[in-house]
């Protein structure tokens, strides 16, 4: 089995504002290491697989930033989509690509800008859940019990396990983000598990699935070029025809080869600036979480940022800190998802978009 | 009468960081206004006096940058103090200096960091003061009726006004920053008012009065040169043999001649980001006090400062929140005395000069 990453990098969270940018987005930021999200998804998967055998996906004018985060990986794997539609096109376009990549290969989706701890376990799994994948002709999709009622996942309702203490079992149904009511339910009834987006599959396993329940992507797949990032035109036809669909949405929900990997690492999709803090307040290590130089006397429950300068805070409680070269946020942690709001206030003020 | 005023401007204040810093201490800060606060206040002796008829002494670091800040005054004017001496051998050399300005001379020693509102009560108030010096040969300071029980504050006890119904009267004591029971027994008992540390006198009466009562500073004051910046030797050894006390201590207190003048303009000695909050919310413009760019979404009484950028809040409350571009603030207004703490946590850290 040889495992040939893909990893979606084509976002644009406006969610870590100030730091993120519209030409710095999440994936490409330092939340979790001193290097870019992106990089440490690279580095997790160091032994799993090939910088060679690593595809990126990300938005065109990214291309370049993303070419400078991961510069092992060869260029002309660095997909830069000219408009976003999704992630069906690209996992579409990936299992295409790597259609005759030999009989062994084993494509596995993967988000650029998730926290996955630890990454010895990740990768151990990962492996596994690709020999599943390979040997049962299945695309397997990672998902993870939940630990909260969490409005902002998907769920997947299991159904039977393959083998009496297996960790890979069918799908009993894909669920939307669930209202809190609902996603309490899940949460408690053992039963539903997080999405994490990550799916494992032989390409030819995708594609069949794909000709069998998204016939409008197949078809404009002959088309694309037969060597990546050859023909601008080719790729530009192809987003410019695709519907814009999740693939959960235009495969995964009617595929009878899906199956679920019950994962042992921990996984949270780094929503906020908060989340940031919980993940490390869950490893113990202080109530304050702190990037870059910051100097917290007497504060409490803080994330601080400083990119580049320093964040000094007196008698901070429950507070995100961040501090740019241009702009600092501060908010109280439980209020985060109002960061969108201030975004859109300066969307509209005039001169607002420097600071986007 | 001739005004003269002599501008003190030698404050090395940290409450103001981080926009205060080494180089560019409170009174060169835009605090008040678009402009630094030693320019308001030069401009708010337009038409009580001429800007080549005022000093400025500085140290002598900083005297470029208080030249640039107040180009209308002469060069030569901007006297920069080789080693700090606190106030009396300042005002001493000031008065030295003037001593052959004429009949008609009175020097007004005033603070450049100051809050002084409205500036025509303020410039009425100063000619008349000058004027009363100048008939009575006095030494005339302004004071307020305290408006809240400051310990941070030295007070006067008034004695007998000199006329009925005069706002100038003699002093009966001189008090020191009191403790906060003494401080409400001062703001509530109608016989103290708030030291606001402004003289005005003819430089003759001043030099009589050290004389008498501060001898070893009079002493040296006829080796200084004729001429202003023209010896800087003999400024040095002035300065290196000065001892470093108050002009109350060593004068005021002690002389016969001193007179107070209830003042009817408002002042504030701005010691902290919270004064800034507490003079506008007397003015009624509003719970939150902002300068530069912001953005505060549903925030209350906080006082937010843009250095250059933006700063941008969701849900904040009775915070302080300094953006720079290599530091961030953070502070609940009611602890701005701890930012002295967190100066001296960058004192004593490696690298943290950087910020000072």
């Amino acid at each position: 089995m040889r495992l040939h990453p893909v990893i979606l990098a084509g976002g644009r969270g406006e969610r870590f504002w100030p730091l993120s940018r519209r030409a710095r987005p999440k994936q490409l930021l330092p939340l979790l290491s001193e290097r870019s999200m992106l990089a440490d998804t690279l580095a997790r998967l160091r032994g799993a697989a090939l910088p060679r055998d690593t595809f990126v996906i990300t938005a065109r004018d990214l291309a370049g930033a993303v070419r400078d985060a991961v510069p092992e990986i060869p260029h002309h794997h660095v997909v830069g989509e000219p408009v976003g539609k999704n992630t069906a096109p690209a996992v579409a376009l990936a299992a295409w690509w790597l259609r005759d990549a030999g009989e062994d290969a084993v494509v596995a989706v993967l988000p650029s800008d998730h926290r996955v701890e630890p990454a010895e376990r990740f990768r151990e799994e990962l492996v596994r859940a690709g020999e599943a994948a390979l040997e049962r002709g299945a695309i397997v999709t990672f998902c993870m019990p939940p630990t909260r009622p969490e409005t902002g996942y998907g769920y997947i309702e299991v159904g039977a396990a393959t083998a009496p203490g297996s960790p890979l079992a069918t799908v009993a149904a894909f669920r939307e983000k669930p209202d809190l009511a609902t996603a309490s339910r899940y949460a408690s009834d053992g039963r539903h598990l997080w999405n994490a987006g990550m799916f494992l599959f032989p390409p030819g396993v995708m594609l069949e699935e794909i000709r069998a329940h998204a016939p409008e992507i197949a078809e404009l797949l002959p088309a694309l070029p037969a060597r990546l990032a050859e023909d601008e035109a080719a790729l530009l036809r192809y987003y410019g025809a695709a519907p814009s669909v999740s693939i959960d949405v235009a495969v995964m929900e009617r595929s009878a080869r899906a199956l679920v990997a019950r994962a042992g690492f921990a996984w949270d999709d780094l929503g906020s600036w908060a989340a940031l803090g919980q993940g490390e307040a869950a490893e113990g290590s202080g109530s304050n979480v702190t990037r870059g130089r910051t100097i917290l006397l007497d504060s409490d429950g803080v994330v601080a940022f400083a990119d580049g300068g320093l964040v000094a805070a007196v008698g901070a409680r429950d507070l995100v800190i961040v501090h740019t070269p241009d702009a600092t946020l501060v908010c109280p942690k439980d209020r985060v998802q109002e960061v969108r709001a201030l975004v859109a206030r300066l969307k509209a003020e005039p001169g607002g978009d420097a600071f986007l």
